[in-house]
Formats: C-alpha cells, structure tokens, sequence
C-alpha cells in the first residue's frame, strides 16, 4: 500500500477556502512532499532533530522560500529564516513558523503545518500583490520534539541564547553520539551554536501555527481556536512507603497498604485543578508499585503528577495544593511520602491584546473566535519568555498526535491560513 | 560469618518449659541440623518440594522418627509417616505434622517447625512413658510451598488422591523438567503418585503446626494461637479500559482516565471486607498502567484484588460485592471493566468442638486461648477437604516469612509443643 499524503488531502477539499491568494493544493502538495523525507512502515514520519532527514526537510522547504522570494539565511542552531523585506525594512520583524523535525513515527501535521501556513502567507501576498509594512520572516526551529536528546527547544534556545551549553554538550543521544558529534553531522557546530542567538531588538513577535493535539476545537466543530497561553508542565514524583505483609495474614486494620494511600491521593489530585482554574489540569500518567504481587500488600507506591496551567500563578498554586495534599494523606493513612521536584517550566500566557487582534481576524474571516490554552509546550513556549508570542491551533481529528494518524482537514488548514494572514496584515499598523 | 541456627534459637531459651519430656534444646538442635540443609549465602533455606535438599531433609526427620521408635513409611507421593501404635492400634489415627521443603530463599520455621513439633511430642510421650488410645502418625508433606512447579501442595494432594494428575504430568518446572522427570529424580514414579491416596477412614483428624506468617500474636504477646479456619483466596483480574490523551491537552472535564477509576475502585475495595465479617480480607497488590508515561492520561489499568476469608459464604459475599462495586465504578468513570476469575479455593473452617478442645488444652498449660483466621494457604486446607483438621500457630517475629529473617522464639515454639501435646492427649477419649 503506497502513501499519498497529497492525495489524501485533496480527497475531500471543495476549494471554497481558495481565494486572497490562499492555494489548498500548493499546501496540500507541500505537506505531502515534506511527508516523504522519513516516511516510516507505518507511513508516519521519522525526522529526529539534527538528522539527514531533518536537513533535508530544511533544504527542500528552503527552495520554496526562495522560489516565493525570500531571503534564506541559517543560523547556527540551524534555524533557517526566510525574510520579507518589509515596506519599512528598519522595523522589528514579525517572525512566523514551526519545526519540520518529528517524533520516531510521528505524524506529518505536528510543525510542518505551522512552516507551510507562514511559509503560504507570502505565496498569498506574493499573489496579490502585498507588501507588509514591517519586515516577515518565516521560521524553521531546529530540534523542537527532542526526540534526538530527550530534551528538545534546542533551535528556538539557541536563537534566543538561553539553555545551559554546559549541559546540551554532555548531551548523547541513543546512538552514543554527543551534542557536538550530532551537530557535525549537519554541518554545524558547538562554536556556531554558541553564536546563533540573535538581536531581539530585531524582532517584534513570532507567531505559530500548530495542530491541536486535542479534541476541543473537533468537538466545537471549528477549524481553528486561538491560544490563550502556553502551559508550563510541572512534574513531582511522589514515592508512597506503607508496609508489605501477606494479604492473607494481615488484618484490615492492621495495614499500612502504601497503593490505598496513593489511590486516595490519586483521587484528590484529579479534583484539585478546577479549585484553581479553569485551563488547569493534573495527571497522574506512571505509576509503579513494589514488589506488585498479587497475594503481597503494595509496601511501595511511586507515581508522577504531570500540573500544568497557562499561568504561572495558577500553575504553582496547584503545585501547592498537592504538596499540601500529600501531607494530609500521609497522616490520614499513616505512611511515609516523599516528593522530587522532576521539572517546572515558566507558563506563557498570550496578551490579551494579542488574542482581541487574533478574535477580529478571526471574525472577519467568518471564524468564530473560540479561544484555549496550550497544553503541550511548542516553540512559542521558549520564545515566550523573552518576545510576545501568538498562538493558533489548528483541528486535529480525535486529537491525535505524535502518531502516524495524526490528521487535520485541508479545508481547516487553509481557514487556519487565512486567520494566520488576516492576522498578520492587522499586525502592520 | 557463619550461621548456627541452633545457637541463635538457644540463646535466649531459660529451659522454664522444660518438662514434661519436652526439650527445647533437642528441637532447637534438630531445626539447627534441617537448617543445615539446603542452606543458602543468605543464610535462607533452599529445598525446593522434590528436590534432592527435600529427600535429604526427609531422611533425617525419617532417622529421629526411627530413634523415636516409629514405623516409618514413604508413600508414592513422598509423603513420610512415622507410626506410634495406639493401645488401640485399630482405631483411624491422628496424623499430625507438616512440609520440609522451602521457598527458593526462605527461612528455617516454615514447615519444620511443624515437623519437629509433632515430632517432640512422640519424644515427650516416650520420655514419660505414655502411651495414646489411638495410633499417631507424624506426617512430612512433600511439596507445600510449591516452588518447584509453582503450584504446591502435590504431598497432601496424592495423600488425598485429589488433583488433576493429568494436569500434574504436563507441568514443567524452571529447569524444564516434567513432573515425572522430577519425580524420578528422587526415586518416585508418576505410578507410584497416582497410588498414594490412603483409604481416609484409617485417619481421625489431621494436626498442624505452623508459624503465623502474620503479626497478631506478637502484638498480643502469645506463644501460639488458636486457628479458627483456613481462608481460600479468590483471585479476580480487573482490567479498566479508558482514553488515553495528552495530559497537558485534555480538559479534566473531558477525561476517562482508568487510573482514576481504578483508584476509586481500590479505595472502596478497601472498605469491603469489614460489611461481611471481621477475618475477611480484600487487597490489590499488583496494579499495571498503560501506557505508563508521566505525560499520558492512562488509558489502560489492570490490577487484580485477591480475597480471602475463613468461610465460603463470607467469601463469595465479599467477591459478589467487589464484582458489583466494578459495575458502579465503571458507571461512574464512564470506562470500561472487565473481569476474570483466575483462582477460587475453597475456605476450611475449623470445627467449633476442635476449636474448644484446643482453648481448653491452651488454658491448662497457661497459654491465653487467642483465635485467629489463617490468611495463608496450608497442608491443612487440602486435607481439610475431606477430613476434620487443627492447627495452632506459633508467633512469628514482625510477621516476616518466606525470608531468610522468618524468626520464632524458641521458648514460644516449645510453648506451642506444650499445647499441641495435650491437645493430643484430651483427644484420646
């Protein structure tokens, strides 16, 4: 069975949305090109950041650039922009794209949709004729997933010089291969890397585009939803210690049964995120009990709590709110908990400024402006924290992703597009 | 270092309950002399059930019994009984013993203490020159713990001629051994199993001594206990089937999260057992999520819940409500449980007539009269299927077992010998 990820797409478009410019087959034609560089058996993608596969991505997206005009620089991250002069070139540019990198057997929408929709955009002002006021360039991160080092961002840290160097050239990824070693391979460098980090006076916002990776815009029936902040996961391992014995031998009330704790806790969690927000969320996805025999009770409980919320002060209060919980389960059930903080990454919240411009565009394309926060971390994320960042989602079908069966319409990528664009012209003056 | 079980076990015996013939040095010597056997780098037991450590074991208890003046007879199972004639030597006998195999690194107690136990008695009654009414047999079992094929009991099963043999010859033990190849290993014969059974009308009851493997009497400051029966598990797999997602992209609101609902379920699992007696026990000790990452709603959960109680129909009580409590945990989650019954054994109550020839027996020699349910699996529960059965227990030191830590006083062991002795006397007449 051949994949024809174009074909795919044009399968059920009516070319409605074609119009300003706007071409759903150039884009469906461009996804399905990028589609075939590490196309897997299970026909998903396979482009870790800093491969051949992800160079190659670059390279052929790079064409397109220049083929529509741009002016094609890469950085030493290997990021690559591709410049719009602007009417008045002196100003900050808006800077907008994704990553073209993909998990080991991803899917073909995760980043490549946000490079296509910035990289469309000019196809469209090339088309009639437009010329921004500001300076437009559209983006390529390196390394977004992190599917090469388990860490990821490692473009968009190198434009904005953050990250620990220190750390990333102690890097190996699964192959044994250092940081530096994988860096060569692409014609890059330790050195060059050290150096990509860029004016930021330069620039004045980057916009992104991506899939949603969850059901809400499906469920709402919409092509596209306007981000209201990037949430920043926290994660804390908690180990239960209650004590083993038989399960025959031992009395109920005799027990210090380490998984009946972290049930209750597990329980609670999952009631704490609405106490601090609406957008906020709490998971307990890994949980491991020991010596997990089926006639021993469990002496030993350790688990993960995955909080995330858009705003940083939500985000640690619920932090809190399970810390604090697990004292009192402690004490109610008589076993010891320790906590690990694994991880806490700073929430990006998107000005509201930013979302009203982002709510008329919307409105004026004839797109209801329904807005929802990040759950997952993207490029935006690392940007955020130094720039003004804007959001779209795009629909993803069932909410798939990282999976050979991620999916998003072509008729709400190219709605995405012209929310992207109309967006971007009111963003000049 | 090395290991002297005898020494350890003598130096805190005073001798106080030396008397009446019994000997707390001869049966700290003989479980000294089986501790021997088998014994491993951890200073644990290793005598697997058929194993030549088993055989060599039971040729030294078979050289005591004949010091001691039985007729020792091995059966086709490898079951060992050595006969003191009753002066009414056609009367059924009392048989009273237990194993001498072991868990791969187990501990010294489990099993002969039993053994030596009955056997101590035989020693008293020549010492003071009594003579029982009815014959007494001290019986080694072979083959409790199960270790060998993970299934045990195969002693008191031929005994009994119950047991799918069928089954047994299709059995393969770690090595790849048949059942038959094992048994010949130890000069016994599948033939010769199948001929073990022993016409049951020549056997009045069956006596046990065992160590508790739980904490009861050490928190009640006893040298032995009481069994008032020995529960059955029942062992049901439980498997929640929910939507896996994104942790960071799905709305707690929009979840079916099986790991919650699991928790939920073990929380109310918990409180099950105390509505339908005060020995029923309920405990999920093994718990397996899916996919087990920090950042993935669980989408599949699978524990199993393993139910004991000393009576059948307060056991089916408690499985019939944990089944029911999945019904309503499932409607509640809005996930999917679905369940298997893997094992459902029959529990062995023990008569109240026995129950109060033991409390009178205990109080006689001083020792509090303390009952208590046996959690735990044991030659008595096969036997006691079709024959009439007592068990004491002797107090375990924290509980501990199946570890080369398992600890028994020798004071309470000698103690438990006192009871179990004029146990047997009142039950001549």
């Amino acid at each position: 069975m051949k994949f024809f990820l174009q074909e795919k797409l044009m399968q059920e478009y009516d070319t409605q949305h074609d119009y300003d410019g706007i071409s759903g087959e150039r884009l469906a034609t461009r996804l399905g090109e990028l589609s075939k560089i590490g196309l897997t058996d299970g026909k998903g993608s396979n482009r870790p950041g800093y491969s051949k596969g992800e160079k190659q991505a670059k390279e052929l997206v790079s064409s397109w650039m220049r083929d529509a005009g741009l002016k094609v620089h890469e950085d030493g991250a290997g990021n690559v922009f591709g410049r719009l002069a602007g009417k008045n070139d002196e100003l900050p540019a808006i800077i907008c794209g994704s990553h073209v990198d993909s998990v080991p057997n991803g899917g073909h929408f995760d980043g490549p949709l946000g490079v296509l929709s910035a990289l469309e955009v000019v196809e469209a002002w090339k088309q009639t004729g437009y010329q921004p006021e500001k300076p437009y360039e559209v983006v390529i991160f390196s390394d977004e997933e992190g599917a090469r080092f388990n860490g990821g961002f490692n473009g968009s840290e190198g434009l904005l010089g953050i990250g620990d160097l220190s750390e990333k050239v102690k890097l190996k990824d699964v192959a044994g291969k250092s940081f530096s070693e994988v860096l060569d391979e692409v014609g890059l460098s330790v050195e060059g890397y050290s150096n990509a980090s860029r004016n930021l006076d330069d620039i004045e916002m980057f916009v992104e585009v991506h899939i949603e990776q969850g059901k809400r815009l499906e469920k709402e029936n919409l092509p596209c939803g306007i981000v209201t902040g990037i949430a920043g996961p926290c994660w804390l391992e908690f180990t239960f210690g209650g004590d083993a014995g038989h399960a025959g031998n031992t009395p109920m009330n005799d027990r210090k049964d380490a998984l009946v704790a972290a049930s209750d806790f597990i329980m609670e969690v999952n009631k704490l995120p609405s106490q601090v927000s609406d957008s906020a969320v709490a998971t307990v996805g890994k949980l491991n009990v020991e010596p997990n025999g089926v006639n021993v009770i469990p002496g030993k409980v350790t688990l993960y709590v995955d909080i995330r919320d858009i705003h940083k002060e939500t985000r640690d209060d619920l932090v809190d709110r399970v810390l604090k919980l697990s004292g009192v389960i402690s004490e109610k059930h008589d076993v010891t908990i320790n906590h690990e903080e694994k991880m806490r990454v700073t929430p990006i919240p998107i000005e509201e400024e930013v979302q009203q411009k982002l709510e008329h565009a919307f409105q004026e394309k004839g797109i209801r402006p329904f807005k929802l926060p990040s759950g997952a971390g993207h490029d935006a994320m690392i940007v955020g924290a130094k720039l003004p960042v804007a959001m779209i989602f795009t629909q993803s079908k069932d909410g798939i992703s990282h999976n050979p069966d991620e999916w998003s319409d072509l008729d709400d990528c190219v709605q995405t597009v012209h929310g992207l664009k109309h967006f971007l012209e009111r963003m000049q003056g």
